[in-house]
């Protein structure tokens, strides 16, 4: 099963809940047993599992972030490095485990869409394979 | 083929080397080719890919990342944003390749649990998929 | 469908394009969806999916991963706990997408193996999964 969702980001930089849609896929593949990778097309943006339950941390996360790119110059022209940067040291891909037709997420993790150059109208991919 | 994990931690920031219990897992699935997801239901631990021959190698890595924390003021009520940054940045889940009915790792390859936030009890998922 | 390809490096630090033999195994696997597993078997280096549009992107990439590394003393008597810690922040395996035989990546997404510790002779692994 594969789904390409699209999201709109509203900040330059953000972290949106995008839990409940990746779930609604691994539903909808009927799986009861297998994987399910969320991978975000985009080169200034990534996929981060981290704690919802106080969104101080997301809070903490992107100022943490921001505050540990290097003062260096940049090269390239566009200007957006530092997202470029964001994105690698997050990753802009992760892999989950499905387990009895649902993702076995811990009970803190929330999936999330890590914008790092928005706002922009954005993708990911869900894919989920059995086995 | 899913098992959960229990695991101790007894320092504040700890690299354990879980290698022979995926292994464990990955043998007891029969199966002899695929993938095997390595997942930590937490939001402060990780999961590290590295060297084993060397302590120093994940003594430098702890200090390194320690050091890397950026000097902020975190809203966190917790306290421990320093921990969820770790997290992020190394990652809580990996994907590895199953061949021969073994993982098929580098020659230095260990595979470590992360903790940044211990000590505490802790779980990790293993997951294999055949293909 | 496993394989395992050699790759010489050059530079102590370099980003080297092996998207197209990534694509290249996902072609001879005949598989039409599933997953694709890149693992990078050294624990100085990785893989990192980034813009291949302006090669300024990944000189960036280089210089800024550079200036993270904390001015500390590090301890592992090889000298290279900086690139131990690169391939642990930028991580060593990624797990893509295929969809209709082919790898389904973003529209500037190119696949780069990252030397953190060259020139050396390496290898890296491709798995893919139907599903």
């Amino acid at each position: 099963m594969f789904k390409e969702i699209k999201i709109s980001t509203s900040k330059k930089n953000e972290m949106i809940d995008i839990t409940s849609s990746v779930e609604k896929v691994v539903n909808a593949s009927g799986s009861d047993s297998g994987i399910c990778v969320v991978y975000v097309p985009h080169t200034t943006a990534g996929i981060v599992i981290q704690e919802n339950a106080d969104s101080n941390v997301q809070k903490d996360l992107l100022n943490a972030l921001e505050a540990m790119i290097p003062k260096i110059n940049f090269s390239h022209a566009e200007g957006n490095s530092d997202a470029h940067l964001k994105s690698v040291l997050v990753g802009k891909e992760k892999t989950l485990v499905v387990e009895k037709f649902s993702l076995k997420l811990g009970k803190w993790d929330a999936i999330y869409f890590a914008e790092f150059d928005g706002p922009r109208e954005r993708t990911f991919y869900v894919k989920v394979v059995e086995g």
